[in-house]
């Protein structure tokens, strides 16, 4: 290959193509979260970037393998040179290649399901073949992050009929991987999310695990949330395995605390969620089909759902609890998955932790039968573990709970808990003296009277704000709930943070609104729900 | 400021934030087109990039301005270093300040129009307020391209009424410049798009200008297709005028045919266009809107609107064409314009050349009533200056073509173009000898007959891939058009590039399909159209 020396351009751009074919690869070490971008210098002499830019996406091959990327055009030699290519940190990554390898590129093809989803943006109902192409067009990365946004805002709301999100759910869980525990039943809680602190999962797990029954629990990190319980976990252990010595890990202990990212479930749905967050769309097709695919891409075959309902949860009304709750049991009858819903109290955090350190240390207070465990915390778990239990069937109806209670109180759910804490590889963590973060303020009732209100999203904003979960000790430590009387002055929460500017943003938040609401015991808000 | 070495990053994450506030802007040369971009190190003291990335963009201010940009994270600290901020090449250009000077970063808060943007997205109507917030968010760069691609998604097909495609149109001509010639009568003319060729403005402006009537002439350059009327006048006279220039010209010679660019007549279009380009997406509702809001802002108080029709034109049946003649019709009532909708013929291309020089030298050779001028060409724009010049009160009904072509015949309009070339800058051209793409290779037919079709679209995709329009002398030259008698062997069309690369793209593309349907005379499709 004729070696093309970078400057003057002139030199270059009067070269024939066929010299410079094809292109040397080469990692630009920039992180572009979620979308693979290509770097070509605007001189390049085979392809002259330009002619690409306006369409779509480029097509990169090299190594026997091909990816899409979104195409940038570098003006800097030092970023890539004229016979270059350079591609993000995600897209190097995906090629996995060395940096000098040789790369072709070429425009990238429409994807063939575009043509599906343009009827679907002009409103028509798509069939089982439909979703299926679509789905594996954007697991595969051929969707450019417009047509994800343009496929998630034409299915949003009413715009999915029930079958088509089974339809949608089906495709994306065969899109992925599949796991095969080969057992009966293979037991699993999920929460649709939005309640901070809510780390039930962490409880759950080693109740299910010490009744004998296959809990392998895949967790997520947190996106625009203050912690995944993947983030909280890692304080006590890695979470990051690799599937094999997870396997080993559910055999031998019954269950896992994991991070499910490794295990490429259901990638299509990893791709949705990075156009699905920004937008905060989360329409119940969508959410349905991101939770049910996964689920039975895991493996499960029983599932307990929980549906938090409150004035700042993400479902607001007992009608629209209702009506998700048959959407899920639709969807999970025909994938043979067996589903038991619950709707629970999503007034407020659940615990008193907001962030990874903190959270952690009210689970395991509540392991350890500690007198200082947040009650709700410890409440929940209990119920959500009893209903899980009562899927074994030499477990009478209505005995779960008392089981599980039996299964903390003795201490054989801590003992299951750092168990597996030491099969993942346990982490130094001691919850009488966590690690907090080394800055802090406190937030103080301005009037005094009884807590009527705690924003779950104005908490979760604050706790993100001082750095959690990236900063395991920041987060939010509350110290009031609903019902509980203040006096003027009384320190409701207290703000942990390591970075001066991350303290700044979120006493900044917290000025705006403290995200409490202080009034007469009249005001509380009631709810009628299962627990 | 305490200078901060970039390496070992640990000392930078040591420091605390204060010291290193604010950050030092720097030039990334990175086009990323039409998205704002901003770099900053991973270990960047103050802010520790990760934990704004999840969170939708990022504000910048520098130099009293603000600008909102999506964050890459980097590694490398020949971009960026740790006390940087860099901006890609659009964004830097937006804050119009020099390397090196402070810059302030912080988390932007999200549009305030996404409230109503959400309540498009679940289907509700929105009213003028609501279209005035959003519009105004997109003028500014506010949205992200996720929520620009839900915006147009969600405003896609019938989910827009017709009032409220007029509340739109009326935002966004109010958002950007608005030029105001001071006289009662302001003429223009628009073609919807689609058929390559189609460069009848570059005769109908100085026609109209010979006339005496004010036709100030803004285009486009080409986003998807081979050429844009910008496009192909830059091969005759510079168009990037500053509008003070531009409106002296305009006051010497009564038109001009200038890019449109510079005058930000209608910036929400502009920012729209990069999501509805690459979707394909050109729904009734926001090309009426595009349309009418740019020529309001322009200052044209007459429109003619040309809309062709055609089997791989934009628009393929009468009934849809009548639909969006009433649409236009409805809307430029209420934006006092006054306009004359026309459906024409779209079955084919206009003219013989597609790419810049090939249309360029179509437009001379009629201007000069050349004998080789095509006919087509001709006859379209002669037809469309009558329907301008009837704008005129003192023109009869029916007198219009008369006069235009009196005004092509005697020359006149060959004199008023010259004139405008000159005032805008003339660049060296010669239509008998025009500079086309050195490489070329040659269409022929496979058999006998008679030309029953010829695809718009592909036509413009192979001119494309040929290197129109970056390559002014690239495209395609049609030496045979419907209705044309064939033989085998005969060529249909030669395909003009300037790099090996780019012919074997146009070829691989022509031999896929070539374009060009032969058969026999009575499968020529039939057309009841104006003109």
């Amino acid at each position: 290959m004729t070696k093309i020396d970078p400057t003057p351009p002139a030199a270059a751009t009067g070269t024939n193509g066929e010299d410079a074919f094809p292109l040397v690869l080469r990692r630009v070490a920039i992180d572009t979260y979620r979308e693979n971008v290509a770097y070509l210098h605007r001189d390049c002499a085979l392809y002259r970037a330009e002619g690409f830019q306006a369409l779509s996406k480029v097509e990169v091959r090299a190594n026997g393998r091909r990816i899409l990327a979104t195409l940038n055009v570098v003006d800097d030699p030092r970023i890539v040179r004229c016979n270059e290519l350079g591609l993000s940190e995600d897209a190097f990554a995906q090629l996995d290649v060395a940096n000098g390898q040789p790369a072709m590129l070429s425009q990238a093809e429409p994807a063939s399901s575009i043509p599906a989803l343009r009827r679907k943006i002009a409103g028509e109902r798509l069939g089982r073949a439909d979703y299926q192409a679509i789905v594996r067009d954007i697991a595969e990365h051929r969707y450019s992050k417009i047509e994800l946004t343009a496929f998630v805002v034409a299915t949003n709301q009413g715009e999915l009929d029930r079958e088509e999100v089974y339809f949608l759910t089906e495709a994306m869980a065969q899109v992925g991987e599949r796991l095969d525990w080969r057992e009966r039943l293979v037991v699993d809680k999920h929460c649709i999310g939005g309640i901070p602190g809510n780390r039930t999962s962490m409880l759950v797990v080693p109740i299910i695990a010490a009744h004998g029954m296959l809990c392998p629990k895949t967790s997520s990190r947190a996106i625009t949330s203050p912690a995944g319980t993947a983030d909280t976990m890692e304080v006590l252990a890695s979470v990051e395995l690799p599937i094999a010595r997870l396997a080993e890990i559910v055999r031998e202990h019954r269950g896992c605390l994991a991070w499910g990212g490794t295990a490429q479930l259901s990638p299509a749905d990893d791709v949705l969620i990075s156009v699905e967050r920004p937008l905060s769309i989360d329409s119940p097709g969508q959410m349905v089909a991101s939770i049910l695919s996964k689920k039975c891409a895991a493996g499960s075959t029983h599932l307990v759902l929980d549906i938090p309902l409150g004035p700042t949860a993400k479902v607001r009304s007992m009608p629209e609890a209702q009506r998700l709750r048959k959407l899920f049991e639709f969807v999970a009858a025909r994938m043979n998955l067996t589903i038991d819903v619950v709707i629970t109290d999503g007034r407020q955090p659940i615990g008193n932790g907001i962030g990874p350190v903190l959270e952690a240390r009210d689970v395991m207070r509540v392991l350890e039968n500690d007198p200082r465990a947040p009650n709700d915390l410890r409440q929940k778990a209990l119920r959500l573990a009893g209903r899980m239990l009562e899927f074994d069937p030499d477990v009478r109806g209505g005995d779960g709970f008392a089981i599980a209670r039996d299964i903390l109180d003795s201490g054989r759910a801590l003992a299951k808990m750092d168990a597996i804490v030491r099969a993942q590889g346990a982490r130094p963590f001691d919850h009488n003296a966590p690690q907090l973060a080394r800055l802090d303020f406190e937030v103080r009732a301005e009037a005094g009277g009884v807590v009527t209100a705690i924003d779950n999203l104005q908490l979760a904003r604050i706790a993100r704000l001082a750095g959690a979960p990236k900063v395991k000790g920041a987060g939010v430590d509350l110290l009031r709930k609903l019902g509980d009387t203040v006096a003027t002055g009384d320190v409701l929460y207290r703000v942990h943070a390591d970075y001066v500017a991350d303290l700044e943003f979120a006493r900044e938040a917290a000025r705006r609104s403290a995200g409490f609401g202080i009034g007469s015991a009249d005001e509380l808000p009631h709810l009628f729900v299962e627990f």
